[in-house]
């Protein structure tokens, strides 16, 4: 028996960097979180501490400061001209991964105008991209964070598989409340980033909206047919919903009915419902994930 | 010398309550965490163990929720009758506070119009409320929370004190950045609960905006002095800002200028700026904190 | 009516210092996270942005690093030197408040043997300690936070107020489980820092344990009072506790029994228990908290 | 183009239970939070909403508290027996997943003795097991979390890549400070589940002190070299560090010298080293992970 490295990465992550452009006073800021990982030749550093073949993180850091200094673009623009610059400048470096989460800010209204350099965060939604390159490729997998969505009406449960351990009583009225992450793999690289972000952010809102649900499955799944069909760039959808579960409170020993209109919020325990949603002919996903 | 009981309170914290208000298809949703504290004749349970005068949690609990089951109306208004509650159903209650956040929600648009009955989550801000009553009196403090503004000009910070321990440079070009908590005393309880809110709201942002800031203590007294001036239901008006510092990276080891476009912004250590804005001829006020 | 600036104070907030003293190979690490807040002249900054007695917050982060760099001592008294140090220097403080919290370490224990300059994180409590000092006097408030305990026995809750809302059963036989806010004043500050603290956190943690209780109240009110009656130099003791409540579960739709062995631990809500004990002579807390 | 479903799976997460086991007064407690994740014959609950073939994650958490009753075992044991339970069970599940995390707990001592029913928190790392179950096999991933720890000597980092990005310094002297999570691979099930992760723990904590540093890489490779040299039932460890920096603070515009005694803790960026180390003659991983 021989003791061997097995896959490794290093990099430095969560370089949160705010860029300002200006135009005369006008301003626009993008507020990133930028997290990098590095595959490549990096045994001897395990094995002997020979740090010769590895870029520090420390130079990582400065590099997207560095990079940040030219027009940032969109979030995968960032993440594509990051990673190629890490496996292309170092030959140590096969593999360059780019995690970056974009957190948005509106101009605050003055008098009914928008500011021209003062801004209010924009919700608690976060705008991902993790793009991977190295000589051979280059996958680019965009996503939405912390979507906490509800629906009031429109979400049933029942028919499940019982047992000695069921409890739960099927319902045709719940409350359906998630926080959805959504990663979707783009089939290449030439895409309107903006635009697909924020059309796929519709169809995910949509569907959830319109879709009578069943089963969280099956909003899931039905958003993801959603994004599917309305944009070819896509080849695959990976969604996370926790079910964030709402009880109806049991009112009647004060007297009272509780028609689905008090509800508990409850943190822990949740469910945790997880799929990808995918085309028959989606081409391999390579590195992407 | 003598061991005794001094200051003393107890109550259920954070019940977690969400409430559907159904007009047919059309649902409109409140989501509210209530904290309940008591202050009253307890000093038995300290000293013995006797609870014949202790409301327990769980009952303030459930009370929560059977209240909830009447229309809400505005989170002031359904503290005051939770206070009121208490001090008014228990000999033993001399003062309850209510205290109770509020976080918003508006309803997905589907092709171009609100659904009746699905919901995203309305940004990271909270409303908040903390409602006193006695058997003598009821006092209200409304405030807002998490409300997190940027401004990248319009901000200087320069003549300020030197020491052997100084090296901060001064500047005349730096960004501004805090997350406001805001909390006003009312003078009384005949008010516009909604729209004295959404002014004040509209009051802080569009005075941290156009307010051109020589420190954050002036914009703090700024936004206060908007707020008081504005509305003449606001006795008093306090504010914590912590100065989230984004600071301008020295890019000139790569041969880059860096003319204020380029920032890290740091999580920790941070400037925690506080400051309480009133008239005065404010009244008294009494048990409102 | 005219506005006017009320109480307002400013400082640098959670710097987080890690000092290294070294004797040959042999080290000793202390881990703090400061906050500093003052108090004083400062009306200007806020009416005017004229900073002329502003120590920037920037000048106090630098100031604890270079008095770091002196022996440190218990955080009481690093914090009396820091706290002096900006009431004596700038005539503009009147007031300086420190905060600290001290995160405990333990040395690795290699081949039975505690390694010299090796350290494991010794658990989640931190050790507080609030220094506040005008030219007028020093008050010292020291503490314990996260301290978080459990005991499964010996824990009854019964006798309480019955209304319309309690459907809360009473018991002999729960547990009682909390995490421990306790922050104590001292009378002066001739005071053995460490032993103080040690034997303090011993009788807090040797009353709930041994404390048979009807209670939190009560269980609160036993602690402080050993406190009291264990440490002459502690004038008042302030403890928060929630109830963190362990629910048992009901096992009986699965032909289960459940004798207080198995329980839900539920996050929210959850009981909010504070309270002071103090003694009847105690000198007056003047700016102490 | 079709679109189809891919990989999916679905659980209860985060049930938080408490079992006390009672020897008379004398008590034991285990404090686990349990996660179950189940993958199978789900395409329908997708497509359609037919439920037919789901169990709801209400009773993945009844069956929780349900196994608890009998005797917890290690969480190795405890994850084994849900796993089984649910492919064995149901049909239409293929493949189990539990994952457990257990939060330790010490007695308190009371005038020297271990309490019998008292307990404090023991420490902020976690110990965690992934059980992963099919008709066809068991594995077991046990790890621990949150194990933080700090060297003030014997660690160096230099001789790495220097490009037009580089400002960090070379140095024969640094803080070498990280939280590890580390997660095994057992080559079977029939382990001594609790002495195994006593002994692991202890190798890595030994390596980590005793191993000279010329990077967090080689730190990272000598403490699964170890366990694996160590503790023959492992087949495979890896492990994430993330390289908390400590940056030794300049004092000299104060005219002091720093020899690498006052560090400023930094929480972000930080660097993230994760790898993998592994036998040449490991049994495949399986569904391990």
């Amino acid at each position: 028996m021989t003791v061997v490295l097995g896959d490794n990465q290093y990099g430095k992550a969560e370089t949160h960097v705010v860029r300002v452009t200006k135009s005369g006073v006008r301003h626009e800021i993008k507020d990133l979180t930028v997290s990098v990982a590095l595959e490549g030749d990096f045994a001897e550093t395990h094995l002997t501490g020979d740090n010769s073949k590895i870029v520090p993180t420390d130079t990582q850091k400065n590099t997207v400061f560095a990079f940040a200094r030219e027009p940032i673009g969109e979030i995968e623009e960032f993440g594509i001209r990051l990673a190629r610059h890490f496996v292309s400048q170092f030959a140590s470096v096969y593999r360059a991964r780019l995690h970056i989460e974009e957190h948005a800010w509106s101009r605050i209204s003055v008098g009914g105008k928008p500011h021209d350099n003062a801004f209010v965060r924009a919700g608690s939604e976060k705008r991902l991209a993790t793009v991977t390159c190295t000589d051979d490729g280059t996958w680019v997998v965009a996503g939405i964070g912390d979507l906490v969505v509800l629906k009031s009406s429109g979400s049933e449960f029942h028919g499940f598989v019982k047992d000695q351990f069921t409890t739960l009583p099927e319902t045709d009225d719940r409350i359906l409340a998630t926080s959805v992450v959504a990663r979707w793999r783009y089939a290449g690289t030439d895409v309107g980033w903006r635009d697909s972000f924020s059309e796929i952010r519709r169809f995910l809102l949509e569907t959830f909206a319109a879709k009578h649900s069943l089963s969280l499955q099956q909003t899931l799944y039905s958003m993801g047919e959603a994004v599917l069909n309305g944009r070819p760039e896509v080849a695959e959808i990976r969604m996370s919903m926790p079910n964030r579960h709402h009880f109806a409170v049991d009112l009647s020993p004060f007297g009272m009915a509780n028609e689905n209109e008090v509800f508990y919020a409850s943190d822990r325990p949740y469910g945790l419902i997880e799929g990808t949603v995918t085309r028959d002919d989606a081409p391999e996903p390579g590195l992407a994930w």
